[in-house]
């Protein structure tokens, strides 16, 4: 049978960045510390492909996917970044030709949350995984990443203001003190916020770390289960904590430095946030890409 | 050359409801009151099949769309549902074998508003179009249906009522009397909001009149352009016309038989509204039929 | 603590047909013949809703819905369309005042799959489930629907022929009878079809068994692993076997009969299919309604 | 009124990237050789923020957009990137705490075309258009960028000899040489191909040249009206046209050099293809940059 795909380029003789397939979706097991977590993730699975070869052989991509992901039956990986690294490694050692491998996955992710014990249910969140492996001289070099997003709620600091001042003007009765230490009506909107950790292979990142510190930066979390009183009590907290977009991030950002400063300060970080806000028809978003040397540099003293 | 479509079925000897072509993308015109109007819409265009027939001739779905579409360049159509009208007529011309031809457009539509005269800008709802033409003994009757949908804010009766109470415990200072008065903390979120009259041919309704009775309906409409102070004015309008979805489509069915008291009592009414919770990570919907009979044996004596 | 929701409606007496949550995401277990297999579901959930009534008790239905999905951490749930059932039952009783609960369910299923033993890997469908509960005289009737979707794909019947006539001008050489019977090229496309029945609550029916339908309707399944030689196999069985949505709607609904036919005849049979064709920017599409009664009649005497 | 957006941050001393508005909907008029072109373009609009301010003064924001949107009424832009870069060099003139902008713009185009000249309609196609604004010192400097996305075909090179070689063993009547030359069987799909030119301000590049060389990258373009005879024609050029994703990507890219050779050297070309794979449930993709210096390289000396 004729390697179409080892034969020459017919159209230009041009080496290519990235060759794969995406939109993969597949099962697999990962260990959590007290049980195994089955998730369903979509995978996406690119090489480079040098200048001399037509074709990328796309089906051994599929294959090693189902592979690692069969492998989690039995043996279940111990995170979503991990099995993206197993994946990258074996991505070279099948594409002899190519130097670079990328892997990433995205999946839903569900946590026991609630406002309060005994109103707790199964909340959903994202769990990215990405690896990428380079091989050079022989010898290949693994970095991964690990993120995770959270939906949760934002008030608006500027609108309160405002309001406090026109609920001031309309109602002269009320105590001036009263009303600046009381939470006032703004606009509050769906946040989304993402957080990604860019680490050396044998670095390890727990998710469930980086999904407290995007809800501590949130005005407050989200939840499925919510009876009249908790409504109430999660309003409030939102309306005492009013956040910008800017805010959110500044937040996530610094509790990172924060709750990982263990890790090495070539860490990178990227976080964004967007807020559906619910007085206009579009959305806000905020981004930002630092090391986790500068956010450490952030902390007291 | 063979005819394929006109051979009897190879599978099984049965007629089929609808076969036709979907997601086709169109710019067209429409004529406004004091202007031409230019859409970009998606259609949907079918026809039923007899069970003597193995397929639809589908090349004509997209010679008919086309031709009506290029027609509105010189001559602009009155409406979307006016297009979609034609197209459905033309079908039945064209497919000889059909009895039944449904075609169904939306299209984002632009219109000028804002929260004061020198704040405005050019909002985006969407337009709705549909058509279903029926052939008997020769004669072929035209229904129509006009949708519309609008975004716009809601705030919520219930978790007001409830910061309320909570408000009065822990402000004791605050009188009894402004604090029922006034517009206190609840979540409000992103509302989406869509009303369709389902028409006889030549029964015309303006898509401007269903989007006002839905920005009516909603706690507040949105705006692209909100300087400071306006942010507290259109935050306060909301907090004072806290509203679910239920009241939402309650208030929209009942405006839709007052504002439209003059059509005949058969035209039917779809109203359907979603938010998007910003203390939840679901929406929360409501959806309900009504002829416009009902709705005006709701409007008072 | 005012209950809001129980006060009288605001904007206007009227009885809503559907008040619910749409989007809630929840894993679930349900048991296959010889194993549990986790899913994650997206879930839809309403009830009616008195005139009298301001609003709808939607913390509820979030409840029922965690408490039903924990349940199938012990007890796994015999099907998806099961725990619809079991969730649209918990609603009527716990929303007194409603007579009308309805349920659906979506998830991704995954099941090993391949053109050969040794190149199976897990291929990912669609599960539906949906339920009813309806509520006369304090006597409630459970209605329930399972439904699935599979992505495979359609060799076009009329390009083939066209090409065909085309080939035998420009290659005088070839032999009538064998261009006559050897597959010729058309355009292919991803086809996706979704097979739905509506039962009783106490009929069973498995939805491996649907999936089997569509994919034995298509041209040819899709799979995630083929190597070279399988490409070749895959593509040359598509063509051997060239259907419209047409012809794979109609075998869809012909075999649903012919495997199904010990169910009661009225059983209501639900079909789309839809095509995202390779030479064209739009999709085609075909959708149909029967009752089993009718497709059982299709089959030969 | 207090400027809460000018306080100091409260979470954390540290300057963002990019503070925005994203999915702001806005139609605009472009200008065309010969006619004035109406689009419907979504933004995203972005400005950094210095550690020193809390917030961004995002009304700001929508305010610009409004405005050179309005403008084009009267005025219509000569193209959306030159649209971005106004709206980008302006955002700077408004924040005057900002030193870089991002402005982008993605909308629907429509251009006439066809298989032939009597079969023409309006084919659907992507404009990207990208704006970057760097104050340093006084001194505002601006790149832009023009992309253009076409849905094409692709057939498999690699299955089409696979099957070549099965056709000789199955049919041994056939001879050898016609069957080497004719199309023969293989899969094909719909291709999604993007290129983007990145530039200086004052270079000027036309979207539709670069459709033109998408089109003529990919096996074939797709058309919405093919009667019998045009389905056969297209489906026979695009299998004597097989191409991988690689092929589309290195075309497009060697094309580009050579229709664009006029250029500088270091404009900036991104290039990625997408095939939505008719044998798999997964697509197929490529990505490459380089610089119009590099692709003009592998132009024959």
């Amino acid at each position: 049978m004729k390697d179409i795909h080892a034969m020459m380029p017919t159209t230009a003789r041009l080496a290519l960045g990235k060759v794969g397939i995406t939109g993969v979706r597949k099962p697999l097991n990962i260990l959590r510390p007290e049980r195994m977590q089955p998730l369903s993730a979509t995978f996406q699975v690119f090489v480079d492909l040098p200048e001399s070869r037509k074709g990328s052989d796309l089906s051994r991509n599929a294959q090693i996917l189902a592979e690692v992901v069969d492998e989690t039956v039995l043996h279940p990986s111990p995170s979503l970044e991990a099995a993206c690294a197993t994946i990258a490694r074996e991505l070279l050692t099948r594409h002899s030709y190519a130097t670079d491998a990328e892997v990433t996955a995205e999946a839903e992710y569900f946590l026991r949350r609630g406002i309060s014990p005994d109103k707790q249910s199964l909340e959903d969140f994202t769990l990215v995984g990405k690896a990428w492996a380079h091989r050079d001289d022989g010898v290949t070099v693994v970095r991964k990443a690990i993120g995770a997003e959270a939906v949760g709620t934002t008030a608006c600091p500027c609108a309160m203001e405002t309001c406090r001042e026109e609920l001031a003007r309309e109602y002269p009765e009320l105590s001036r003190k009263t009303l600046s230490e009381m939470p006032v009506v703004t606009h509050n909107q769906r946040n989304r916020t993402r957080l990604t950790l860019i680490l050396p292979e044998n670095v390890e990142v727990e998710a469930d770390e980086i999904l407290e510190v995007i809800e501590a930066s949130q005005s407050a979390p989200t939840y499925a289960i919510l009876k009249r009183g908790d409504e109430g009590r999660l309003v409030l907290m939102a309306h005492r904590k009013p956040r910008f977009v800017e805010d959110v991030i500044r937040s996530a950002l610094y509790l990172t430095g924060k709750k990982f400063a263990h890790l090495p300060d070539d860490v990178e970080v990227e976080a964004e946030t967007q807020s559906e806000e619910s007085i206009h028809k579009y959305d806000v978003r905020a981004e930002h890409r630092a090391t986790l040397g500068e956010l450490k540099g952030l902390l007291p003293g």
